[in-house]
């Protein structure tokens, strides 16, 4: 059935503090796309766009960050992308909302995208969509691009003032966004006091690097860590970018007092030299870039440097898949194959440690096929159950935590993979064809997205579909399992997830190998 | 509502010649993603693909063409788009379809992209997707990529026997899709003697360059083009590709004994080359490349060398839409502004012929309003309108026109744009907001995509929701007009086309100014 359509010359029209922008209405939602929330010069710290006059249209996705490589398609079943034409020209965010009364104050969902902060865009999902969530939660949604990988994170500040904080350049977009939502979104229908970050992977990171982060301060009020923790996140931060840039001149065939020639040498050479410098260096130990410096701007990783005084006072959910990086293909005859051959399976990863390991995850998953621990992830479950309960220490804000242990009717019954329950936060299941299961993937979306708007709303997930939900006390992990039978359990996997750390391999910045290939 | 989702280790799972291939089933449609349908090298004729054992996943869109600039995004609300990575190893084709079943035989659709020879792709537009297509009209759908621009168009037939029909290479990808489709699509539901090619802009150019194409003869049986003719397609190929070449082999420092290493220079470079020695040629009127080249492989423009025996004997569908580059915004106060500044407007456009031409459209459309005028196409719809009267002397096929003249609810009262009727055709207004009309667009939607779908499965337009739609004969254009209401009307804007032919500047592989800047 046809919508309700409107973009006139004079509606929908809000009024910014830089000037006017021109939206569109598509049946109840108000949609901006490609609005510029902030300029930057190479390096160096964002500054305010310049006014204008008249009205902008806000109708196109703006440029998303150069990436560093060309991305080959593959698993678009398990994750749909959606690709745009890059350029450091990437400070840009999008809007979703219901009202454009500056009185409706409803809650501000900021959305930060996954890819470390190395990739990804805030329209590379496909399921990162904010129509849905806008609508189904009458909530203002924003997504936003900002500089990422070697534009947004190299340490430049030995060789000029004005490269002080080129190492957060691409968490100073962020706060530049968060400071124009907090001037402008009130125009938009939102409540620039209620403010929730929610990200996943990367997109987790960057919640709490920003909690970390001075500056944003105020801006934000509340977060959500989706599969966003991990190990070693700052251990390259000993040095600075003394090393890495130097060779970056010395490749470019520039001297050392050249440094501002790095600012205008086009991004595709900068990348190759990259290239050919970073791998020896990162292999010595040495910084390259690629994730926020610490500094007096950025604190660094709370589980490291503990959480500053206003961090604690942010409320947090957290939490992780069953499978994360479980990309590859489910096992064969899942539902058939003899529980010996599957124990087998299990010796061939697992070693000596099978017996123990499988006791466990009985014990953890009592309706899982035992086949599932081939594929279970603790590279961030592990460090996301240290990061809980850290946080879970201080009493000046909640801190839940969840698991996401749904199997999807994908290659027979595959765990869930890094990514996957995006859709259901973002009530886009119906974009994501994989999502889909009659009878039980609506209930699970309900459950979920109710969860994320009232945690959004109220700083608290509880949801009338969905069993209570505590907040997460030291030495009382209160998880909320989502499956087809939502439920809490208390502290359920800790020993499970402690040995299968112990005896997997560590994670330090790049993929581990998929359990099984084929 | 959750929909069935089916993508199990054995369903649904698809023989084709070299292989079995895996797609996914949501709801009725079963989709493949994503197909290789051939290999090539550079500048050279295509081959098959290497036959596999197993099965291969068929659920993420392949690589498409190279493009040979970086696009901005503009004007998303009136074409929204989806990029893709871009490899020279693009020839991948998508399918559609209700039916896995052998003797189902459905129709098929094979949708060939716009973008000239030199761009665009089959997912560019979000209204490309075929999924309601194949579920609202029960047939095949299938759309491809293949090579663009100077890796599809460039003829380096001089410099070696391989590279004789380099000149039409991304036309011969085209061939083996359709060669892929008649010997496979059978096994996808589809009846490979039934198979109609629809193309919009470049996409319909490439209908009527495949039926002046002997190797395409009986691969397909019908054809739709939609904004497809423009006059000047083939003016430079007096010449052929040693200039071009030689050029580029100097510009590369190469010599002229070594065209083979234009095989792998990077992509990058042969386009930067390219980008210095091509204007001042095509300056000169010598050819260029990006279009089909003339030869005993591709005969030339139908209108200038007459349509091939076998090409008179293919049902068309041959149309326009009211607009076609008209872009930019629509007028301020187009329902207030008085008459008389309207005329003004109409006088600085048209100078002199402003009467007779206000006239001519007032006869032609006597429901616009006089504004339009400003913006009507002739650049598009004068050679469509010569096309098909020659088309429409042969009697061994109907010629059937079209004319979208729907006026848009964007910008208070938008004429249509080109690409503006894909989103109808598709049965995909849902996806495109701007398309949104209640009361109104249902409707059309449901009349154009009748229409497409009949000719595709009878080769005669003709829809019960349509008023009856007689097929051209020589004098006599009977033009479907695709409004609020739509109409049948006989050789209507005959006299005003022809005089907005001749006062406004023709075409000739750029886009004229807009008419109106802002």
């Amino acid at each position: 059935m046809a919508k309700k359509f409107v973009c006139s010359k004079t509606e929908p029209v809000v009024q910014t503090k830089a000037g006017k922008l021109r939206g569109f209405l598509l049946d109840s939602t108000y949609t901006f796309h490609g609005i510029k929330y902030c300029d930057a010069k190479r390096f160096q710290m964002p500054t305010e766009v310049e006014p204008w006059e008249g009205v902008k249209d806000a109708l196109s996705y703006g440029f998303v960050a150069p990436l560093m490589n060309q991305e080959t398609p593959s698993g678009e079943v398990m994750i749909p992308h959606r690709y745009w034409p890059m350029d450091e020209n990437c400070q840009y965010l999008n809007v979703w909302t219901q009202s454009l009364d500056p009185k409706a104050k409803k809650p501000v969902l900021v959305w930060l995208h996954g890819g470390g902060f190395a990739a990804g865009s805030s329209i590379e999902h496909v399921a990162y969509d904010g129509n849905n969530m806008s609508q189904y939660g009458d909530v203002v949604v924003v997504s936003l691009n900002h500089r990422l990988n070697i534009l947004g994170y190299l340490d430049l500040s030995p060789f000029g003032e004005k490269y002080a904080n080129s190492g957060n350049a691409g968490s100073a977009d962020m706060v530049a966004a968060l400071q124009w939502i907090h001037e402008n979104i009130e125009n938009f229908g939102g409540d620039p006091e209620n403010v929730t970050l929610f990200g996943q992977s990367g997109g987790g990171m960057k919640v709490w690097t920003l909690m970390q982060t001075p500056a944003a301060d105020g801006l934000f009020h509340k977060g959500v860590v989706q599969s966003g923790v991990i190990d070693h996140f700052n251990d390259d931060t000993k040095s600075d970018g003394t090393k890495i840039v130097k060779a970056l001149l010395s490749q470019l065939g520039f001297g050392e007092d050249q440094v501002e020639k790095l600012e205008t040498v086009p991004y595709p050479q900068l990348v190759e030299a990259y290239r050919q410098v970073a791998p020896a260096l990162e292999k010595a130990g040495e910084y390259v870039g690629g994730n926020p410096m610490p500094n007096d701007y950025y604190l660094g990783d709370p589980r490291i440097v503990g959480f500053r005084d206003h961090a604690k006072t942010i409320p947090l959910m957290v939490g992780t898949v069953f499978g994360e990086f479980a990309f590859g293909p489910a096992i064969a005859d899942k539902w058939t194959l003899p529980q010996e051959e599957k124990v087998a399976m299990l010796q061939k990863k697992y070693g000596e440690h099978t017996q123990t390991l499988l006791d466990l995850f009985q014990k953890a998953y009592p309706e899982k096929d035992i086949s599932d621990l081939l594929f279970l992830d603790s590279l961030f479950r592990a460090p996301s159950r240290d990061f809980i309960e850290k946080k879970a220490a201080y009493p000046e804000a909640p801190t839940y935590s969840y698991l996401f242990s749904y199997e999807f009717p994908f290659d027979d019954g595959h765990v869930a993979w890094h990514c996957a329950e995006i859709p259901y936060v973002f009530h886009n299941v119906e974009l994501v064809p994989v999502c889909n299961k009659p009878g039980v993937s609506d209930r699970l979306e309900d459950q979920i997205f109710g969860a994320w708007i009232n945690f959004a709303r109220y700083g608290d997930p509880n949801y009338a579909a969905l069993p209570q939900w505590p907040s997460c006390k030291p030495g009382d992990e209160a998880v909320m399992l989502f499956d087809e039978v939502c439920q809490v359990k208390h502290n359920f996997d800790a020993e499970l997830v402690a040995l299968h750390d112990k005896i997997t391999p560590s994670f330090l910045g790049e993929e581990p190998e998929a359990p099984i290939q084929h």
